[in-house]
């Protein structure tokens, strides 16, 4: 017999579908196992952590019995009653299970088998659920996303009674309930199934965990590689955007592992959407490594799925709050539920990495299964060690060769960082924000924004929950990024179509010294004919308390064109070196490609050599300092325009606009100083920075000359088209010779 | 011989000039004594908060010493160079001479004598500042209210290191330094000593202590009782625009203790000031209470001093931070400088007041003195209890007769907090905002936010750190506040000489019963004929998990007006039960009593019979539903237009404008439900209130009914014009006749 293992060895590229052999398993096997279960018994009341945890769970769910079974008629969709209280049912129901399991208190059985029961009642009456927006509806839920869901922790639920369930109820279940619900949400919904997206990856996940209770051969396989022959039609959109069908026609689990992960566990829709699939890749993974280990699922392509949960935590402000890069709501964190399943699995299938124990213990809570003890119990032991967040850069793309992010850290504290993009669209959820960049403090605080998303998820008032019309708008527009935007069009023409077959090139890194990490990146398909290159230098001078973050931008096409330039800064507006008007009417800045959302709250010229704008975030001074001419405008812009709902948050910006052909935005970003609101001394609240001279810019090479208010000067050489380290650059300014071997030199001149 | 303390006895209305006598004293005798000393020493190494605030305090003063001495020529306004130098070199030189007595280190009284000897052959030398604002110039800072700062910092340094120093040095330093500055801040600057303001009790302070010190009888004197026969000129105004001489023409620091305290301790500035004048009020009364017990200055006026610090500390929110009533900048705390002194000397002045240990716990730090050692010992030996904020009513006046502050609080985590003003003017800092209402909640966040000022203090980019005129047009117009505004005037036209004259009238409260706790008062000065009448009763109706805030504003008058009030909610708008329309450009409410600096980003119909406008703080759902008639008008209003320096937050408000003779805003403000960014759970989002019926109102009565959208229905009944307890009342509204005793009755209908 073939294994599936020596398959998967073979099938890194494309897997092909195998026949699978289900065994006789025994129960609890997807989120515990029995000797799981005996081994937690034994611990009980010796494991702080775990203990805990327990009791947490117990209380909510002992709540939950005592208000009883509530099963409604589907009607509304997110944030709805509905909604919210089937949701709670499935999370509920899950940790019943479990708490059966461990305590073996058998009212926790009976509630689940009642609840169950409920839904069996239920579901055999539903015809689709009334709320007609998904391309892909559900019957308990709006969309088939969220029966999905439900079907994940259920699956999980009804494992965990399986043995204490009699025969017939078994049966009964699965007939009425289990198999038609997942069949509802695969075969009959191949469009929702069959994709390579999140909502799939849930699909397949919930598909393959019901059918290892069910010991069902066939559910398992459609799970792992999608149903065969589906045939989607090729330009079919789901109602985000999205394409339904992929180019390969690749389905399943393991397609979903393949081709959304780059191989270090960069996931392309984004973190928030990462941290969202991460439930279902992990849940499935653990109960396939429980119910069929020969699959080493946890080993495949490269450990990608362990290793992703590290990307992710990498992913985070020094809060532990998610980068929202795409789509992203701002505020979800490793403290999520997801997130509480990541780490403990990770920990324990991966290679029991001690410094996750420090994200479990500020968590403050494990899984109740085998991993979470293993947790809990190292930790008691004494060996956390802190998860320390570096500079890292992840590739996009199935192979890596779609570009990536940079996520640049200054300081053991997390200083200041900035989070460089350059990826690939990103699926349905990308933002077309090529070369964009955002930046955070030790706090966690964001110091430039990226917007985010435009919804309030679960927010019923808002649009249902669901995806506002301003997401697309405005968040999703370049304009809302801190990137360039040409003659007010968004890149790609704002076209997933076109944008989804491009990405950003890396061209350059060295982050090995921590005083001086570069990254450059180039972009050459956001607007046909121009060249987008943008380099980010974070820089740590003697003569400054804090960091620096040089940011070049350089722009070169053949015919001149309106460059802009926006800075979403968050803070108070203290000081500009130059002047701007006010009109006592407001108007918006354009009417399309987000534009229409602004509001132009000032403008004037830039200053003619170095145009300074500083601003008080929190309780530190930060000044964007610009070479500048007196060509420049400044615009000072307000978001919230064409917004009749209030549905955009009204942050400001700071922009630059500049007519040319080939030019360089050479910015320096400077935190200084600092207020205290309760001493109320300021310090350092001015720049250190006299001046940016562009020393020279060309299509081979940048030399940009930093000049300190105390008289030192450095100068950057930037090599643009040559990165090899043996190549050597000599270039003559003025009456300066300037040589350097490989791609870049950091001088000190005085 | 007549003591101080008979004359004290007899003086409480008016305190007569006295001769007083100087006994010679030993040093220290300011902030520590000599018997203190000893028992610090005593004591080191064995009161662990008492030894970690020395440990921070000298990481400081060692490093300002490394640091080198810098006494720079005074040239700049708050912000800049050399106003914080010389801002932070007294602060370090009074630690430097604490350190130096306690560690009997002579580096430390080394560094004190050079930084005096410093600022000694500096100070001869001065002319006036070179900056003109001030209406009292200094000469080391640019006001003499900085200069006063000074000296009540370094007389206490001088008085650490008074017996090291030579005699030959004390006359050196007293001659040229010491006598001549207290001069100059007081004889020569009259319109700045002899008022009833915070900037006098600082120059009285100043001069009282170094008086002290230097034992001379004719400045204590002064210190006390202000200079003779100053004869300042009436209607003459400060910088801020507040009378330089107040109509008693009192003076000194007995005046200033007379004057801006109520009875209870209540500072009719407000607390962010009080907090400002806290520090000279204790400092020097602390070492009056050392030098000259028999004052006995802290039982002064029913020991309103000690008093005082209690009552500031219940004007803060959740946070510590102070309530920003009239001018006040936000953020400021009990974890200021000024705080740690006043708890750390009303703990060993009073009544050794255990709540006030788990406030210095917070601190983290105590004093280096007396006072310090006694509440860390006590927090050593456990005697802390909580701090806990409750309900609390202060008259304002010297007399308590001009109205007052009401802090209504519901539970013990303060989950809802109003602070409802009914006070006087508040001398020149006071705002026009008769009957405004702010509203906090459990962590501290602003629900419905007072603006606070319009100053970025000691940031000396915006306006030199100083009063910014949009405090004038904006902060301080009525229209920034939660409260009613007629015609678009603010009240008392905006005139600082009529508001002055007049204060809002207690009209009854009864806050016993936790769950219903009503206040209302009276303002007929603010428009002439005009009556307002607000009441406020905070309820917890068992239905609701949240206590609910029902707001009245009544509002009588024998013509038709217009009358506005706004809502200046902090958080995200998520639904309204009305429609508004925005246009494509922006537009300013009118031109001005504020309403030049609001934009209007939305308006339209009020809804017929409950407007409804639902918004989400931080986690948290708020709704504010008012009875409204088709015939009012809803406005979205954006602060920041006419703000070409952007000095103004970007702020929302919701406002309601009704035309009318005599009529009752009647609203509920009602948290309700909440959302989680991690969880994604919305729950309760919705209100739960149907209907606000107004049954009645009229002059003598009004009678609103409460209905929710469970069915119940609660009845007000409320008596406007008769708050005796025994009185009667029967009403008969439509069928239903309603009849209760005093003033008024809270009905459950069903």
């Amino acid at each position: 017999m073939k294994t599936i293992r020596n398959k998967l060895v073979f099938c890194f590229a494309f897997c092909s579908i195998v026949s699978i052999h289900i065994f006789a398993q025994e129960h609890p096997m997807l989120m515990v196992t029995k000797a799981g279960v005996q081994k937690i018994r034994q611990e009980l009341g010796k494991v702080p952590l775990f203990d805990a945890s327990i009791k947490n769970v117990k209380i909510e769910v002992d709540q939950a019995i005592a208000a009883g079974i509530d099963v409604p008629v589907p009607k509304d969709y997110s944030g709805g009653y509905t909604h919210e209280t089937h949701k709670r049912n499935f999370l509920i129901m899950q940790k019943a299970g479990l708490l059966y399991q461990i305590l073996q208190d058998q009212s926790y059985a009976v509630y689940v088998r009642d609840l169950l029961f409920a839904y069996e009642k239920l579901y055999k009456t539903l015809p689709l659920h009334p709320q007609t927006r998904s391309y892909a509806r559900g019957k308990l839920f709006w969309q088939c996303l969220n029966d999905s869901n439900w079907l994940v922790y259920t699956s999980q639920a009804y494992d965990c009674i399986y043995d204490w369930l009699s025969y017939k109820e078994r049966k009964l279940l699965e007939k009425n309930l289990f198999r038609p619900f997942a069949d509802f949400i695969s075969v009959e919904n191949p469009q929702f199934f069959n994709r390579v997206h999140n909502h799939s990856t849930w699909g397949n996940a919930a598909v393959g965990m019901i059918g290892l209770v069910m010991q069902d051969d066939e559910l398992v396989k459609r799970a792992l590689y999608g149903i065969e022959n589906a045939n989607l039609a090729k330009g079919v959109k789901d109602n985000d955007g999205g394409f339904i069908s992929n180019e390969n026609q690749k389905a399943g689990f393991i397609a979903n592992i393949d081709e959304p992960f780059s191989p270090e566990g960069y996931y392309t829709e984004g973190p928030y959407y990462q941290r969202y699939a991460m439930y279902p890749f992990l849940a499935f993974a653990q109960a396939l490594q429980n119910a069929k280990p020969e699959l080493r699922i946890f080993k495949y392509k490269n450990e990608v799925l362990l290793n992703s949960v590290s990307v992710l935590l990498n992913l985070t402000d020094a809060n532990g709050e998610f980068f929202p890069l795409n789509d992203g709501q701002k505020g979800m964190s490793y403290h999520s539920r997801e997130l509480h399943t990541a780490v403990d699995l990770a920990y324990y299938y991966g290679d029991k990495n001690p410094s996750l124990l420090s994200i479990a213990k500020k968590q403050g809570r494990v899984l109740l299964n085998d991993a979470g003890l293993a947790v809990a119990m190292a930790v008691r032991d004494g060996k956390t060690i802190p998860f320390v967040k570096k500079t890292i850069h992840l590739t996009d793309g199935a192979k890596g060769n779609q570009g990536g992010i940079s996520v640049i850290r200054y300081g053991e504290d997390e200083a200041l960082t900035s989070v460089f993009k350059y990826a690939a669209q990103g699926l349905s959820h990308g933002h077309y924000d090529k070369l964009s960049f955002s930046l955070y403090n030790a706090q966690g605080d964001e110091v430039l924004q990226d917007y985010g998303l435009a919804r309030f998820v679960n927010i019923e008032q808002k649009g249902g929950g669901n995806y506002l019309k301003e997401n697309k708008t405005w968040a999703k527009q370049t304009i809302a990024h801190n990137t360039l935007v040409q003659d007010e069009v968004s890149h790609f023409n704002g076209k997933y179509e076109i944008g989804s077959k491009h990405h950003s090139e890396l061209y350059f890194l060295d982050t090995e010294k921590a005083s001086f990490q570069l990254v450059s990146a180039k972009e050459t398909n956001a607007y046909p004919k121009t060249t987008l290159q943008r380099t980010q230098v974070m820089i740590k001078l003697e003569a400054l308390k804090d960091p620096v973050l040089l940011d070049l931008l350089r722009v070169s096409s053949d015919t001149v064109h309106q460059y802009d330039l926006p800075f979403y800064y968050l803070g108070q507006l203290i000081a500009t070196n130059f002047t701007t008007k006010c009109s006592s009417t407001l108007v918006t800045l354009s009417k399309k490609h987000g534009y229409q959302h602004l509001w132009l709250e000032g403008s004037g010229l830039a200053n003619s050599t170095l145009s300074q704008f500083t601003f008080l975030n929190h309780q530190k001074y930060y000044t964007i300092s610009t070479a500048t001419t007196a060509d420049d405008q400044v615009l000072l812009t307000r978001i919230g325009a064409n917004d009749p709902k209030f549905n955009l948050r009204r942050d400001a910006g700071y922009m630059l606009r500049r007519n040319a052909k080939n030019t360089l935005f050479a910015t320096v970003v400077e935190p200084h100083g600092g207020y205290s609101y309760v001493s109320e001394f300021s310090t350092g609240a001015k720049s250190s920075l006299h001046n940016i001279d562009i020393l020279w810019n060309s299509e081979s090479y940048t030399l940009v000359k930093l000049i300190l208010t105390n008289g030192q000067e450095y100068v950057l050489c930037l090599a643009n088209n040559q990165n090899k380290p043996t190549a050597e650059h000599t270039l003559q300014v003025g009456e300066q010779l300037f040589s350097w071997k490989g791609t870049y030199k950091f001088l000190t001149i005085k």
